[in-house]
């Protein structure tokens, strides 16, 4: 398969050789500013993740395999072996910065393991080569990313028809994977096979993914697209004017419990009432096969701050302010700001990997799903 | 009855005697500042109403009955005859300001109704008569508002239990109506009756009327809020934290579906889901029964830059700006913004009014409701 092209701008990319950095869109001002932030080290890695300048469940895995790069480049140890016992530290300190989307951790995990055996079997190998060697892993990583973001649409697109409403919350697309998207890779595809749809992008509050980032690069691929509040969606569901509703994941539980952005359970409760098919696409790695349901997924409860302030790239009009930080809500009244909810496997009409579509997820189907591809 | 206290700032009300005016609280500017608007003529109370200074269905209804004795205190005619047809016109441009809520149009047309009978039957009533009449009509409609808020409190406070969470969207408050609200009028009802209890105040998009001003009151009056992202309620009604949802209502058709802030029907279908009852709290003159149902009530469509921009009195940190003006969205692509939606009669559990309470509303129950009390 030849490489899928990007649309035209990078969500993250390593730029230059082993002593590289990581070069990452700072999603935070977007959708008035296109600027990239240098990661030098895994601490700005850390706060660039932390901080949503780079974020969905994909993208921050990738971003986490070239972390343990930037781990190896700074450290002081001579050994490969004490560059490893470090790393390992670093890679703790790093998968911590987002607990619930668990493809950070499978990256983390896997450049690890990979550079763990890498230098038993190497037991000469230079700090040097295990920083080639895991930078190569993490680009594999990267390709790997790009390729599966490509299958997902194409499984995915069989499922969108000429003349569609589609509703999606938060962004599951190219800014949210080194490839273009999970979500809507899927309309990405469809598109490229000439169909003609309209996408409804919900704002996502509070940090407004959806009106800032997926309303910005379906705008930019030329999909018609409409911004609505979080809100309205189920006046457009009775309405009619939604066919399909189509999210990413950030973690699916064995049995097919999702978790995903705040709002997604209610949009899939709300899809069952007006008997709206609810798909999921994520890659594989979204999947935490050890855990048997939603309830073991922890849920990051994020900064009250988030939703007491908007804080934002573009100051007020003749403000000389680099960021503009306006107090939505009264001093002094409590505010909860859970990053995600859990939609159960029964409100999934089926989750679309690059590995295929499982219909109606449960269990078996899922153990089936993987099992099939040796996994 | 004796006349309920106020929560010590007052939403509206007419300052001075014939030659007076309008003085209401700016609720754009809430919660950072508590500011006072005076009109003094029909089109600065327009533009009050159609920028939501003033707002809620009830509170527009006294301030177009306000609107009368403004519109006759700067007429030039000078029978009182002639006033009045001014007044129709006045009126009629008064009540364009916000097609949705019927209250408004129901205020309107009691001033005016009150007017031409007046002329009819005092012909020989000079203007200043007339004008004097007028404002006392406009001062029994807010009299009127201030008793329907504290009944409506008293009848729904029964459905009040201790330890409740109880979810709210927008403000169906005492910044609502001339009196204590509506909707939270029965939870400052229930409080007074020693009540124990949890809200949850949706921030509700695009203007944020929960965030900003249901949990401004509510904090003001010391009951236990937390606010919540409009997407959160979900999540919250499956982790059993939701016992009941209660709003308002702008216009409640005669067989019981009922239009509110965009974002209350998707609340009703979770609630349905979760197996959670949902009151809507609201007067008879928010009912019209001139219609059949919820498909012949006007939906006003605003503004997409309520959604595209921030507009917040407070400006960005360090800025001299009267203003804060954000940008959110992505230049270019589309919005909607509908200012509400419809509740269809099956989702509410009961309509709960000054006159009593409406169990499973339908068109039946409903004309009964109001034939019982001789309308």
């Amino acid at each position: 398969m030849p490489m899928p092209k990007k649309i035209n701008f990078e969500t993250l990319k390593w730029i230059g050789g082993i002593d590289g950095h990581l070069k990452i869109i700072d999603q935070t001002k977007l959708p008035e500013r296109l600027i990239y932030i240098r990661c030098t080290n895994i601490e700005q890695l850390y706060d660039a993740i932390k901080t949503l300048a780079v974020r969905g469940a994909p993208a921050i895995g990738v971003a986490g395999a070239f972390g343990a790069a930037l781990s190896l480049k700074n450290i002081s140890a001579r050994s490969a072996f004490s560059a490893v016992k470090n790393l390992k530290k670093d890679c703790k300190y790093l998968a911590s910065s987002r607990p619930t989307a668990v493809n950070l951790q499978w990256a983390i995990d896997r450049v690890l393991t990979y550079a763990q055996k890498f230098v038993i079997q190497n037991p000469k190998a230079s700090l040097m080569h295990l920083r080639r060697a895991v930078l190569k892993e993490a680009k594999a990583i990267y390709n790997e990313d790009v390729q599966m973001c490509r299958k997902i649409g194409i499984n995915g697109a069989i499922f969108i028809k000429n003349g569609m409403g589609i509703l999606t919350h938060c962004n599951a697309g190219a800014l949210a994977t080194a490839g273009q998207g999970t979500a809507l890779s899927v309309l990405y595809e469809a598109k490229k096979r000439g169909k003609k749809f309209t996408v409804y992008a919900d704002e996502t509050r509070p940090l407004l993914q959806g009106a800032r980032l997926t309303a910005w690069e379906l705008n930019h691929a030329k999909i018609d697209t409409t911004i609505i509040c979080d809100n309205m969606a189920a006046s457009l569901m009775k309405a009619g004017k939604i066919d399909i509703i189509i999210t990413g994941a950030d973690r699916i539980a064995s049995n097919g419990d999702a978790a995903n952005k705040t709002g997604t359970y209610g949009l899939s409760v709300l899809a069952k009432a007006h008997k709206i098919p609810f798909y999921i696409a994520a890659p594989s790695s979204t999947f935490d096969l050890d855990i048997k349901s939603g309830k073991d997924i922890p849920i990051e409860q994020r900064s009250a701050d988030e939703i007491r302030f908007l804080y934002h790239g573009l100051p007020a009009r003749g403000s000389t302010a680099r960021m503009a930080v306006l107090q939505l809500t009264p001093k002094g009244v409590k505010i909860y700001n859970p990053a995600f909810d859990v939609t159960p496997a029964e409100n999934i009409t089926a989750i679309i990997t690059e590995r295929g579509i499982i219909k109606s997820p449960n269990s078996h189907k899922i153990a089936n799903h993987f099992q099939k591809e040796g996994i």
